[in-house]
């Protein structure tokens, strides 16, 4: 039995749309103005109407168990990504040799640590306050506003609460949300840049791309600019965080240069294989679990049906593309590389899960496994071509992250439509500008506090030289062959 | 103050009753069939008795919050049984020796990436779909399908929205959750047959297990088949899950054989320690860790305070159980092994664990002490059992994960009640089946592609041999000793 | 367009206040009486009243929303902090020297196990059960009582199911919340008496300490008794579980006495460093991770705006502090112990960690930065001192949990206000306590079992005499020098 009318059902639906409003807005992220609309209501008529329609009809969360909801899903998604700063730490400690295992620890908590400061001091605010459709970048105010509406419902004032409701989520959790994927760009660095570069200069570089290089990029897309304003299309940042990461690491790289003896007068390169394996692949494994926080928590609200229909295509689509790009780097390995490659299959992962980030909500999962395979794909034939450019990347990232998420930029178009030409346009503009900027800050860095430790500091290995410890300490190590 | 007359709260009743269908449901699982009954109502009059029941008496979640949370729940205690991947390669690659630690990294993530895969093309439809009370396996049709009404939502549909909240859950949240089970049986596998298996020879192995074995079991279960009909209880899967990767390990063992002078001809056995106990420790917690997720989440809701009072059960036990069969097998191992055994305590609380697994949702809590402590004892006289048989498990994973499992499916019904002849019909059919088919899977793997590796490749290490890496390359091993 | 007049918001209001209740009780919690209201209605009359005003304000989610939102909270947040002892295992395994890093790991699974059987027969009564607001400790029956409605409702009887509802949330997911807590105390200790202390001492004292100590700790705080009552302030326990740990950790080590050799009699401190730094950086993280659960979990509901609001400020404050707690210490680490020194750094994370414990849900965000950056500077100052004093505390737990955590109680009377006197009684109450229980249960252990190793055992290595393993058995590990 039914009841309803058309008349019952459009009021309905009207009252109901709010819930909806997020899928609107796929280009913005992290004020996804929830906010519900203000509803002119009739009085009682309308009520008993909206009751009427309740049995038969969808009724959608009540706003405060919507806010709630959506703020848990930002908060429980975001401890998800802070894990994979360890993830990066076993991965990255795993893969250099053992005499720089320390430092390479020391550098990602600190880069953790350091973005989740600079991003509380200046970097949320140039990211999301106050920015328009036009805007590259938002506010310069120091420390970001806390909301004055919900310090009055913490301190009891319950007069407050319909304007935190109305917001849709708290403040401080999509605050936090939004720092730990600062902290993920900024871990990709590291491992390009691992065994050469000093510790307080990669410190500083650190606070340049939290502070101002990876917000303003944010800017223009998830705040609200002027690619946003195009209609950029990338869910969760296979551009914005990941080839973001990555091109930062490749200016790095080109300015300091590789590694003392990596490749050879004589063309050859030099084998410097990962010092603990099963640490990289724990690593790897941390990634793909802290992963599932990234791109869930991306959509950003879990207030509906919507969402959590959304929030479950995305984890099956993102664990799809990963074990795909895994099983295609295995088999490509062996032609390309010669071998069945582990690294190259633990990179394949990462691979597929940075191509899938731009589109992890499309809904046909055969093309997560697509995305996912030609991710990983990139990942192997990258490592070749960046080793045929002379071109020193300790593990990986900049084939992971950089060019697996041009692909992915590009392939969410493919799968689900859209506008290529203003992903390429995006791609582009956020390269061209992170790319010269990083540049410039190495440059910069290098010309006053030096970017590359010694010579004599290279041989004897940063733990020793500039921590005057070492990794493990009582485990007896092979000499290193040139 | 109460209102409400009988006639009243039958109504209420009525109306609030499907969110305790599941539990009416033990032995399915996957698709709990949450489906909300279609109240025919009266109109204004019932729905005004409804509201004047709210004070008094319980207000079910309306049915949109409840699918929100159901989605939730398979996702995220989903996302914890995935980390038990990480666990059991952590575990495996401190329990073999260093010069094999790599190749079962690759193993790992390998077969972790294989279940994905399998388990969206062909597993999930033989598992799940339309299986009926007297079927051995559902649909062989190839990709998972999913649901228009769910892509009919997300592209805006607002209609659709009542038969996907129906559901009670969104499709690929429970195909995500089961996906991750399936990964585990896997993982048991691996681990036993370390040392010795071919690579690929193994990935063919898991492909017959995730794409067929472990999915026709299933859909005698939980896919709602024979067993599930006879009453066979076995909450998230001591048998189904645990003694299934069990029976396979056990089949791979005795086909495959021991690892070469593991069992001399004198009658003495070699040690062989694992390479790394911190990893081996690390691995057990990961373990642990993800089996709140693995018994939770086989709530399959989280609904309403039914669902949460049970879930708040089975994680108290889940943990009583593993901490029972830690101090079980510490205190037996010294009687039994000859000494105070950390990878004893260590196995014992994955013995406890599994034993649990059947039945983490019985009320009394000290049944949870007493069905961990005997799995956890059962692994320690296990261990030493495998070793009469000379049966070469490398982790010891037959008796954690068969025997406990055989242990912890007949504890159900003592502790809880139940039919004790349809659980060990259960047993005896999945363990038959299982063995059989992983048995003539094996042979025909070993006569085809070679299951096992030369003895010269099993010298010099399958690292090396394989993969051309060292776990540890720049490490001074010692040289094994016969 | 706004209904409603004065009379109409104050029904609402009174209808609605049962979900900031908690708020109300800052310093109880694990009871924190989330009973809602039993409302006086009069009838239909009320209901229409709180109809119309739904739309122009606040409508607090449904009793039952609420307690399995409540119960939820408990369960995933407790999940993580569980993961803190696979984070404390880490990084003493990794500080140890390797002839002594898998009796530390038993000791850790040990210790947790023994914390969740104790805390379940005994130590949950004792600290809340029957606690009033002048008692000093609860009720010493056996076993933790189940709830009967939660019972009756499990077993099909809808009618238990407000009663059930009432309190809040389910009873087990609390004691699994505060059981993991318990471990974490237990924690503490294993760290700071590595390497000397019997196995089975040691566990002898974990007993006393999870079964007595903290509960009774416990009951005079959270439980509701005599420090509750003075309003005694410390959100999720910098005194109560932290300083807790050190305490009796260093009672143990006064007791124990130091490392053979570790204070030379010319004066000089023998460098001990870590034998494994990816370990103790992979724990360090994991204890991170697991802190958002530990003071996320401790606002104790998840029903509401309110909760949902103070639980983003916890999550963002506990990370600031954290890393203003590293940054702090690298940057102090030269000054005071002559060298950019990882291990304080990360010992600063856990200092800051510690000091913001007893007051995350402060609002001004630039405190937590500060109370974090005092925190770490703490550990680092507090290594050197100990050092000075000739204590042994291998990990660096007193400085860490004790100093920090005494910091961290006073400070939130300095940011958020309070009364410092009840916090300087309730730190030196529980301090005279926990270290004269502490320190005479080591004597009488001392006396009848023995506390510590032979010297033979300790040149040897607990590992190879204790347990007849090795931790790296295949690894060359160089012999030790005096």
């Amino acid at each position: 039995m039914q009841i309803g009318t058309d008349a019952i059902r459009q009021t309905f639906n009207f009252i109901c749309s709010g819930n909806s409003l997020d899928r609107l807005n796929l280009s913005q992220r992290g004020k996804p103005h929830l906010m519900w609309r203000k509803i002119g209501i009739g009085g009682l008529a309308v009520v008993l109407l909206v009751m009427l329609c309740l049995p038969v009809a969808r009724a959608a969360l009540d706003s405060e168990a919507q806010f709630v909801l959506n703020t848990f899903s930002f908060l429980i998604w975001g401890v998800l990504v802070m894990w994979m700063c360890a993830g990066f730490t076993m991965l990255e400690s795993g893969s250099v040799r053992t005499k720089n295992a320390s430092v390479i620890c020391l550098k990602n908590i600190g880069l953790y640590s350091i973005a989740g400061l600079t991003f509380y001091l200046i970097g949320y605010n140039i990211m999301y306050v106050g920015v328009d459709a036009s805007d590259w970048f938002g506010s310069f105010q120091f420390l970001y506003g806390v909301s004055s509406d919900e310090i009055a419902l913490l301190e009891g004032n319950e007069s407050a609460a319909p304007a935190v409701i109305e917001n849709g989520y708290s403040v401080m959790s999509d605050w936090f949300f939004q720092m730990v994927f600062v902290a993920t760009t900024a871990s990709i660095v590291s491992g390009a840049l691992a065994e050469r570069v000093k510790l307080w200069s990669f410190f500083v570089f650190i606070i340049v791309l939290t502070a101002f290089i990876y917000p303003i990029i944010g800017s223009w897309t998830w705040g609200g600019g002027w690619l946003s304003d195009m209609g950029f299309q990338d869910f969760a940042g296979s551009t914005i965080v990941h080839s973001t990461g990555g091109w930062a690491a490749l200016a790095g790289t080109l300015i300091v240069g590789a590694r003392k003896g990596k490749f050879r007068k004589d063309g050859t390169v030099k084998v410097t294989p990962p010092s603990n394996v099963p640490a990289v692949t724990l690593g790897v494994f941390i990634l793909w679990l802290g992963w599932f926080g990234f791109n869930g928590g991306s959509q950003l609200a879990l207030g509906g049906a919507v969402d959590a229909v959304a929030i479950s295509n995305i984890l099956s689509n993102t664990n799809l593309a990963a074990a795909a790009g895994v099983m295609a780097a295995i088999s490509l390995s062996r032609p390309i590389l010669g071998r069945i490659d582990l690294l190259a299959g633990l990179n394949g992962a990462i691979g597929g899960l940075v191509a899938i980030t731009a589109g992890p909500d499309i809904v046909e999962h055969y093309w997560a496994i697509v995305i996912g395979a030609v991710g990983g794909s990139i990942c192997v034939v990258g490592l070749k071509l960046m080793e045929r450019l002379k071109i020193d990347d300790v593990v990986g990232a900049v084939p992971a992250h950089l060019f697996a998420g041009i692909w992915g930029t590009l392939a969410v178009c493919i799968a689900a439509g859209g506008n290529l030409l203003v992903q390429v346009i995006g791609i582009l503009a956020i390269g061209a500008f992170v790319f010269s900027v990083s540049g410039l800050a190495w440059l910069i860095i290098d010309k006053t506090l030096g970017a590359r430790i010694s010579l004599e500091v290279e041989d004897l290995g940063q733990d020793v030289a500039e921590l005057g410890i070492e990794a493990y300490p009582e485990f007896v190590v092979m000499p290193e062959e040139d």
